[in-house]
């Protein structure tokens, strides 16, 4: 309603919320840079600028690193697209003018002012690990190819000491202005078949993360995995709030920013 | 045994059976064609080649087109490979110069004189449909795109009439020298979730395959699942035996030759 009195008084533009999809391999991450670095965030507003004739700014609710996919990325935008067009024309004009590692799937006009970021509640991500001998081309840019055989009891046992609200220091680093301290919701692994091999398969959702907390965990948990370290060790480097108790994070190409929700 | 004496007397190189997979997106089909010119094969064999120090040819069980992926490629060659080193060794040293969208998965000792395409028995291809409105990022050079809604009753309706030994001349050219009979053990989809989608796989099995036969088939079968074709009309296309009743072939990206089976 109060979304319908804003577009008749057309004191300010319309603002919309999309989820965004894409193959994060040939991007260096969302985050606009220079003019020359390829981006998620550059992409996409190239691609409205195209439909609106002039700059249009883009705010993502995850700046996801290089190589770093997304199935459910949040973003919003304001636009002049006149009423009788639609969303769904919006959402097809897009697509058209996105390259092909990037889809917009839903767009809808939210309330003015809405944030994907800081209106966030809750994010979910996914990271693929591939465990096996030999590399499988398929999953190459899909799923961190991990030789050595990894216990995945031992490391379901690690994600279970993650749910909480807890200082998350080890496995992160915050924004500039906050603290470490995040609410975990969820965490845990499981054994999935995916079409082309059997996947190890981290599920994590918390009210947000720090600076490659998820990779960090699932590098910490590999070694608990591998039989490196112990569950106890895991939960050791979890307590210390030291980033120098963390493992080597895990690489980007295995994280997937699954959803993004709002209240 | 009769292995064994062959490697001993050393009267003959020793062969070896390999199982490849590959994503086909950047390689213009298995075989070797130009010089300049990227194929699976010629990836092989410049591997091999490094390993020996002098050329060495590859024949594959099936020669997949431009952008057909597989999982289970069977391969043949011959190499002077010392005994002790073993075919472990040899796995690892071909997986280490060969591109990160090729991997050997599996090497064995064979019999002198085995044929990886005359010899197969059994090939098992599975064809991927990603079916909704917003093209899937992640999915663009692994399934094919279809936005139209498919009845996959239908298509599944369409896929049993296939088994059997029949002419297809409808849905593919044989090569030179051969009829166009051959005998499919098995044709079915399935509804299958993937991780990032739920998708269409069909998979069949036959004695041996036209050239473009499933992705004949599936074209067909695709046009049943849309609605513009009726079971009975797909019916007397397959019974036509002329390659003019054919639809268009599905594209090749979502196509996976899945396995070779021999005696």
């Amino acid at each position: 309603m109060e979304v319908e009195s804003h577009r008749k008084r057309r004191d300010i533009l319309p603002q919309y919320r999309a989820i965004v999809q894409y193959d994060g391999t040939a991007f260096q991450g969302f985050q606009r840079q220079r003019r020359d670095v390829p981006t998620i965030q550059r992409a996409l507003e190239e691609a409205l600028e195209v439909l609106a004739g002039h700059p249009i700014r883009v705010t993502g609710a995850g700046r996801t690193d290089t190589g770093v996919h997304a199935l459910g990325q949040v973003i919003s935008f304001t636009i002049d697209w006149p009423d009788e067009r639609g969303s769904e024309v919006l959402l097809r004009a897009l697509n058209a003018n996105l390259p092909a590692d990037i889809a917009v799937s839903d767009i809808a006009e939210v309330e003015p002012g809405f944030h994907p970021r800081f209106d966030a509640r809750r994010r979910t991500y996914e990271y693929r690990i591939f465990n096996g001998e030999t590399r499988q081309p398929l999953l190459r840019d899909r799923a961190w190819h991990v030789t050595a055989p990894l216990n995945l009891e031992r490391m379901k046992e690690g994600a279970a000491l993650l749910p909480g609200v807890r200082d998350f220091a080890t496995f992160g680093r915050a924004p500039v202005g906050q603290n470490t301290v995040r609410e975990v919701f969820a965490a845990e692994w499981q054994a999935r078949h995916e079409g082309f091999a059997e996947l190890l398969v981290f599920r994590v959702a918390a009210n947000a993360f720090l600076f490659r907390m998820v990779r960090s965990i699932v590098g910490a948990l590999k070694l608990v995995g591998e039989g490196s370290w112990s569950v106890d060790q895991f939960s050791a480097a979890l307590d210390a709030r030291d980033r120098k108790q963390s493992a080597s994070p895990a690489p980007a190409h295995g994280l997937y920013l699954v959803s993004v929700d709002y209240e």
